[in-house]
């Protein structure tokens, strides 16, 4: 009965309170659900803003500060829930994500952000996943709408490689490296979930209705604000929390200077999420906001899907370090590689000539071209050594030097 | 006298012994260059291995170990300095730079590395430049050989742009990116010094010949091995110290991930010059040693010429900040930003229900929107607010958001 009263009183809250709001929040810990909602609505022990914010929309809504206002609101809503396909769950629900919670210690140290960041009061889901679960090993791709083919292959390749690898790729449900990164989590037969700026029955933008459609029926869609809401620019902003605060990383991929994908990587860092950066052409517009935050500290540069995964998986997820191709010399030391830089292809040459060419002694070069014959790279004959006629690359044709 | 002395013993032992030997770095500076110089062709207070190399290399070159060798060997580089245009200093001259010494420390450190570290004994320079002079605002660029359009138009770019600030350009004359480099800073007016890793008198690559040349009449070429010398893979990464040390950091533009050109920024870490490192595209190969540099601890990314100069300049030398176009809602505080957001173009809105969708209360919203209009967002009619006719691009299409 009282988290039955809670979960009301927190979904009526979430519609008439845009989300974020810290007073609500604070007042939400501090007093519960039921009680906050009482004083919003009835103007006593909150700000004139919060209280005149709650009004406008009631008026709005039509509805009056009633007694059981709460009770109303929430059968209204779920209601609509149902009949939108969609369900409703606050903090009181066994599929809200403890993650969440974070957002309070973020929302008291972000003020420098200008922005009120406190954890969702009400959340719109629709799909068949159960939200907590499927966030458990989940990383956020976001990026800008406007990309290039390289940002769309990587977007595309890193949500591929996580889902195939088990990981739930979330993002924001827009144009761009979102909607790859979404799709690329849906061909590697993974779990995605779309974290909307809009109310749940909006499919925004409409190029994308097919794919969110499709994340609606396999996958998650999620909003914090109730139906018919529009997208607006600061509730992508507002949102972007949610995207950080949901997983235990956040990658970006190409974004141009004031791109908001660097909003949600701030919000990763502020969470003490992963911060992980893909990095691209100097030259490219769309790799600037990239590069500007891999000169921060704290945040990682990832170029592989494993990377991500060391960063964000459990001990002992580590990437398998990149080697070139080993070459037979690498078994070499110091002393053995000089001597062999020394020996011609053509030319044979003694032993004491080698010495004098490579800065070695005689003895140390009479010890070593026996091994070096033994081990192939050299050959020996009547004039002295020569190199193998399958000789190694010209110097001036290697990478390595 | 004693200078003199001095140097022609340092002299001696460069051709004598190959370069970066500690044993001998040490000895010199405990016993002086002439006893060291006695020692090492006496074979007493050295160890064999050191000896012998002496002992082969004077054997090469029809030498014996007479009172005067020092003298005779001088005399003979002098001329042979002389017939080639070159000239050769040692740390007693002038000319030699200081920053050299650094090499010692390194050469402590640098065990783990494997690989002899001390400064050069003496250099043999070509070109009208004065050494220490022309390195005292100077950075490499170092990468790979086998280079993409990428990597050649950043090397290119990077190395023009140093050059038009007043900043000397060092590289290792190889083909790919240091000859880009090379030629980007002789393009923009600026001084180049090419280290090589072999005789003053070899043009290596010979596809570079033409431009080795120029740097020789215009820039200064540089290098520790006597007249003859080749080049071996072994030397290319003895070299690299010295481009490390000679500048105030190492940029490193595309390489491969067994690239020559990590040993060289790894040189500039361990000797806290400042390590600098291009990105590319996470799908090059030419990209993958960048990347696996970046993610290491003490690399800084640099996108931008501005930034290399920012490492390695003076303080208050700071790269301005990218910005992206400023938006006209950029004066916007938050409040007056949510409260745009709610006014639609074509239908107006009444300040109370523009409050009702923005989620603030009607006093703010009727505070705020006069500003909005004075400003030139909105426009107010009999019938509320509505956006101006030239409005902020459609959601859909911005980067921000």
């Amino acid at each position: 009965m009282r988290a039955g009263e809670d979960r009301v009183a927190r979904m009526a809250l979430g519609m008439l309170v845009e989300p974020g709001s810290r007073e609500l929040g604070v007042l939400v810990r501090n007093v519960g659900a039921p009680e906050a909602l009482g004083r919003a609505v009835g103007g006593f022990g909150v700000k004139p803003a919060l209280a005149g914010a709650v009004r406008a929309r009631m008026r709005a809504a039509g509805v009056e500060g009633s007694a059981d206002l709460a009770g109303q609101l929430a059968e209204q809503m779920d209601g609509l829930a149902e009949r939108l396909g969609a369900r409703i769950i606050t903090a009181v629900d066994e599929e809200w994500p403890a993650a969440f919670d974070d957002l309070v210690r973020a929302s008291r140290e972000g003020n420098m952000l200008r922005r009120d960041t406190d954890p969702p009061m009400c959340i719109w889901l629709r799909g068949p996943l159960r939200l907590a679960e499927t966030l458990e090993r989940s990383v956020s791709v976001v990026g800008a709408r406007a990309i290039t083919g390289y940002g769309g292959y990587v977007a595309s390749e890193f949500a591929y490689g996580l889902a195939e690898r088990g990981w739930t790729v979330v993002s924001g449900g827009a144009l761009g490296v979102d909607v790859t990164a979404h799709r690329g989590a849906l061909a590697g037969g993974g779990d995605t979930v779309a974290v909307m700026a809009c109310g749940i029955d909006r499919a925004y933008p409409a190029a994308n209705a097919a794919v969110l459609e499709q994340i609606g029926a396999e996958g998650l869609l999620l909003t914090e604000w109730p139906p018919g809401t529009q997208p607006h620019k600061t509730r992508f902003l507002t949102r972007n929390r949610v995207i950080a605060a949901a997983t235990r990383g956040t990658v970006m991929v190409e974004a141009g200077s004031r791109s908001g994908a660097r909003s949600t990587l701030g919000y990763a860092r502020l969470l003490q999420r992963s911060a992980m950066v893909v990095p691209g052409p100097v030259n490219s517009a769309m790799s600037v906001g990239c590069h500007i935050e891999l000169r921060q500290p704290g945040t990682v540069l990832v170029s592989r899907v494993e990377e991500i995964i060391e960063e964000v998986g459990s001990v002992g997820e580590l990437a398998e370090p990149i080697q070139g191709a080993g070459r037979p010399e690498d078994v070499l030391d110091p002393l053995q590689a000089r001597i062999l830089d020394a020996v011609r292809p053509r030319r044979a040459m003694t032993a004491e000539q080698i010495a004098a060419v490579a800065g070695v002694s005689g003895r140390d070069a009479r010890r070593s071209l026996p091994l070096l014959e033994e081990l192939g790279f050299v050959v020996s004959g009547p004039d002295g050594y020569r190199l193998r006629s399958t000789p190694r690359a010209p110097i001036g044709e290697e990478e390595d030097r």
